[in-house]
């Protein structure tokens, strides 16, 4: 295959039956004879063809270690599950936060189907991880899942809270991407009975890749140019503690101090500030800082996979750490 | 004890020590020390001392087939978080309906929290679950999840819908009250290892209470002269289809049928609707047809019990069915 084939996409055509038996349980899991709106509300977000990056960790973590199937088909239609519900649950959250207290009654009408149909697709991946029949499994994703939400409830606690330090960034990030990456490579290599440190190690892997990745979405934040549909400075409107406003955050005395201070902290944003923010980002390297931080959780990732069987997907999985951070360079 | 004494204080009265050890489990797992506001938001919602009837039923159901614990007390926490969790997020879907899409801020920093936390509660409980290392348990509360969630959904989309009968309105009593009722008690039988037929009867004996708590909690709702908080009517003023309205639906021709198009299904409200819509309700016997079906549904409870142990346990589930329906006698 072409070197320029992006690897999620080898990824894709190496996995791509038992990714369609995962498509395939996905649509028939979400299914409700009952209550037929949630397939609606799931269907655009499930079926708009997404990357699928984890349930791809999940299947090749499994068959990298020589697993046939079936239960990681499950696994993985598990975790996009969880994936999609907490995209369900972070609209209500964001989306308020968005429309400063004036939401729609159409936007409300959203709010409620995403919660309720949020905790179906939560129920429904709870009902697929019991038929793996796993108690080890079950307990990796009933630990993903408190990480998860925690990680969701600190973030919502720490912005606009300059005192927001890298370690409860790290807890953040964790919280809204690793623990559900790690998650997914972990459970592959516990169905696929491989031993304790190979289980480990992938693990690590989920761990390292999925901060590599948020802090890179983070990053992307304030890039230009991109045609990603984002605009510049979100994160600063939002006055969210990124990796990079922490840490010119951290580098700030006097009037910078009081900049960030009257911008995140209480919210006061005028015209220009974005500007002024970008400007002492870069000049305390805030923004080449943590694309070299990012990088290093890539390479963490790359080398935590070396103990694992040297193979076609092992290579692949090598291979997306650097596709991650290579989005940035 | 006296005979006045309520059934739900004698089942108190019996297990106050697992009940003290449910008490401190709950208050150990909402801790969160990454984020501080879970306990905030849980603490008044668990602590406020409600009836505790759900974890009484497991506990109830374990020890009335002989089971002196542990892991009843894991299953009570668990049946009350999963409860917590779904007031959270009640609160949200109808919070926001009865303010008609202009909440306040301070409403949406409260949207958030429920929602998230709400999420945080269903993580620990599935944690819990999996501490009892039983399979079987987790079949069935991943089951009870679905039914929860999806009965949700269902009531969403039933609101205002004339069409609605009386078996969508069962299929939404069940996942608003009846399928956490029948898991709590079945459950609580699984873990006390009794036999197939004892651990169907005291589900039955779960589902069918419920559904005579959620029928009265309906009919409750048109009681004038109550100090329970609630104002009559509520129901109908959200437009929400339950058993009373759903007959007298059933039995309306000409005008009265115009009115119920009018007022529930195009929620054009007026004064005079509520009596009016009494009136109705009166003049088809729907108030009194619902009640003859909730005291059938707890004589049902009742008649489930028969194949278990006759002990104290089993004398005071009896009572507690006759308490549920007395209210509206």
């Amino acid at each position: 295959m072409d070197a320029q084939v992006k690897p999620h996409e080898r990824l894709a055509h190496a996995l791509a039956e038992p990714l369609a038996e995962v498509d395939a349980m996905i649509r028939a899991r979400m299914a409700s004879e009952n209550a037929p709106r949630i397939p609606e509300v799931t269907d655009h977000l499930i079926g708009a063809g997404g990357k699928r990056i984890r349930p791809m960790l999940t299947l090749a973590a499994a068959r990298m270690n020589g697993y046939l199937g079936p239960y990681d088909v499950h696994l993985a239609a598990t975790v996009e599950f969880i994936h999609t519900a907490t995209l369900l649950h972070d609209d209500v959250v964001d989306e308020s936060g968005q429309r400063r207290g004036r939401p729609t009654a159409n936007l409300l009408w959203d709010n409620k189907s995403s919660v309720l149909v949020g905790d179906y697709l939560f129920a429904r991946s709870f009902q697929l991880m019991v038929e793996t029949g796993s108690m080890r499994v079950l307990d990796i994703l009933a630990n993903a899942a408190a990480t998860i939400a925690e990680g969701e409830v600190l973030q919502l606690t720490a912005m606009s809270d300059l005192s927001t330090g890298e370690e409860t960034y790290l807890k953040i990030v964790r919280g809204k991407t690793a623990a559900l990456f790690s998650a997914a490579t972990e459970v592959g290599g516990v169905i696929a009975g491989a031993r304790l440190d190979l289980v480990q190690a992938l693990e690590r892997y989920g761990d390292a890749l999925g901060i590599a990745f948020q802090m890179v979405d983070d990053l992307l934040d304030w890039q230009r140019g991109d045609d990603i549909g984002k605009n510049v400075g979100d994160d600063f409107r939002e006055r969210k503690m990124t990796l990079p406003i922490i840490r010119a955050v951290a580098a700030a005395e006097g009037e910078e101090w009081t900049f960030w201070v009257r911008t995140i902290g209480r919210g006061k944003q005028e015209d220009g500030d974005l500007e002024r923010a970008e400007e002492l980002l870069h000049r305390h390297g805030a923004l080449d800082g943590t694309r070299e931080t990012a990088i290093a959780w890539a390479e963490d990732a790359k080398e935590a996979l070396s103990p694992l069987p040297d193979n076609e997907l092992r290579d692949m999985l090598r291979d997306l750490a650097d596709y991650v951070v290579a989005r940035i360079r």
